[in-house]
């Protein structure tokens, strides 16, 4: 029997599941597959590519899938928006960014309106703009982020916009993690790193392993990666990645690395090319201790809902046994 | 009908919550008053004073109590834990540091041996030297941390420590954060800031106010109030408090104010004094978000396990609605 939540009626979905979008990860191939698989794909729009755009539409066939921005990257090319809108998403997010030059425009669609935020205050933010759904986004999360965790901004969220559905991201990976949060109040889960090891994400094998083979202890938030790949993030946000020996090398010397910015993202560059990770960056967060293999998008949900299922039924029995 | 789990059962406890021995803060009256509303209270050692240990284990009465000690300080002050072990804790934990030069003594006298962990690394060196219970303490907690977060950090801790009863701490200040984390597979709760904001408590009822007020959004982890108090701890621990002028200012700048420490720490010992905590910190964690009052401990520990027992109990509604 599914888990049915305001998530689940609002976007007419199976299971209260949403793929989170990815910067070029989250591709239409993923994006379908997890909405064939009764959640929501979000394609990964990322730093924004008409290109990538339409292709990724086009590869996610008839698929009902939306899109996902970063915002602050969003209002330098703003008719990528149009572009997205005008393949009748099921819902576009906004992260990173205040949402409301875009909202209206969205709104007016039809689509959903996801805003994923990093504190209470982004969370009024995005309310009052009229989001149809928050995404309480915690530190843990892989890829870029603030310092809030999951587990206090979820419930908080809830407490201070009780009429809104409330998805929390950012460290799930599991049934536990799905039935844990549904006990925080919240009605359904955005996970990123756990689709990245799956085998329909569009990304490198042995990114994929390192993942696999990652504890949460291995996961570091820095701006080393943004300098590296030249792409310096509005403050406060830094990004997750899994350390690797270039991570170690500059964490606590961005000053330094800032100087040699130019020799330094060439090699990045380079690295990336040929897949080399001690260099190039693995993004994911800190879910990663929970993850140890790469199966399909199918049996992921099927596993992470049943578990959680099987959970809740069973949390009545904890109490006088 | 009580929540019944592996941790009530090892500490012979009616629920799953223990008090987190808070230096000064948790005394004898809080610890009392934690073990008599049927969790386990741990008397505050933190940076350890034989006269606050004596005259605190006499005010806990005839209530059975434990005590927590910093374990890096207590390898400068030994003697501390021999003088605990006369008092016959139910249990001693030690937190921030290797706890193999402590453990056998303590095991030996029949106390429980509790240790609090950051990270998956430090879990394992716990368990080799014999913890009979594991805190998993993540970033959200109140006081000094690291940067894992308790929603991954529980969940690995389980699956790598089937045989031990492992204890969520950090961010749990209610009966939903309580559900979650016997969701992720914990055995129970270790709270902090909730029970300072406590009738018991020994803090500043201005401090206490602080909590009641503040926002998730307002705590940050820093050294600024380490540098502050002249207590500088070893990497890679920072302290959670609740954002004020002081820490506003020195913020990203703690190399300048080591500069002018002395003067720093004049004025700050100061404050200290006379309860001015726009200079002096309030140690709490992001659960303040969750806390807006100071009731009685008893009415804590009522509130927060009927709220879990109750969302437990209603788990199973959640599917097939
Ligand atoms: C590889 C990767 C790339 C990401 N790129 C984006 C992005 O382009 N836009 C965005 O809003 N979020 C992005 N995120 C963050 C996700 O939206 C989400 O917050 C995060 O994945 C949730 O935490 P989890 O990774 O623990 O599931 C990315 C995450 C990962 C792992
Ligand atoms: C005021 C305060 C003082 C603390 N002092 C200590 C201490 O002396 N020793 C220790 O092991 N932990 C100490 N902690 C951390 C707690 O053990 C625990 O990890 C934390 O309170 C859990 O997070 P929470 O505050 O969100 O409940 C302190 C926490 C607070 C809030």
């Amino acid at each position: 029997m599914p888990l049915q939540t305001r998530l689940t009626n609002t976007l007419g979905i199976d299971h209260p599941i949403i793929l989170a979008p990815m910067d070029l990860v989250a591709s239409g191939k993923l994006a379908a597959a997890v909405s064939h698989a009764g959640g929501l794909g979000l394609l990964g729009c990322g730093y924004g590519n008409a290109k990538w755009l339409e292709q990724e539409f086009a590869a996610a066939g008839n698929a009902e899938v939306g899109c996902g921005f970063i915002t602050w990257s969003l209002a330098k090319k703003p008719d990528l928006l149009d572009l997205a809108l005008q393949h009748q998403p099921a819902a576009v997010m906004l992260s990173f960014g205040d949402p409301n030059p875009f909202a209206p425009k969205i709104k007016k669609t039809g689509a959903k309106l996801i805003c994923q935020v990093q504190s209470l205050t982004q969370a009024r933010t995005a309310a009052a703009a009229g989001a149809d759904i928050l995404v309480a986004q915690g530190t843990e999360a892989g890829g870029h982020g603030v310092t809030r965790t999951t587990l206090t901004l979820v419930p908080e969220i809830v407490d201070a916009f009780p009429d809104l559905p409330v998805v929390a991201s950012g460290g799930i990976a599991d049934g536990r993690g799905l039935a844990a949060v549904l006990m925080l109040g919240a009605d359904g889960v955005l996970m990123g790193t756990r689709f990245y090891a799956s085998q329909e994400a569009q990304g490198h094998p042995e990114a994929k392993q390192r993942i696999i083979q990652a504890s949460g202890d291995d996961t570091l938030r820095s701006i080393v990666f943004d300098i590296s790949r030249r792409s310096i993030w509005p403050q406060p946000y830094t990004g997750r990645v899994i350390r690797n020996a270039h991570a170690e090398r500059w964490y606590g010397h961005e000053a330094e690395l800032l100087v040699c910015q130019e020799e330094q993202a060439q090699r990045y560059a380079e690295a990336r090319e040929r897949g080399d990770f001690d260099v190039a960056a693995v993004i994911a967060g800190e879910a990663v201790g929970l993850i140890h293999d790469a199966p399909p998008v199918a049996e992921i949900v099927d596993r992470i809902t049943r578990q959680a299922e099987a959970l809740l039924a069973r949390g009545a029995q904890l109490i006088g046994g």
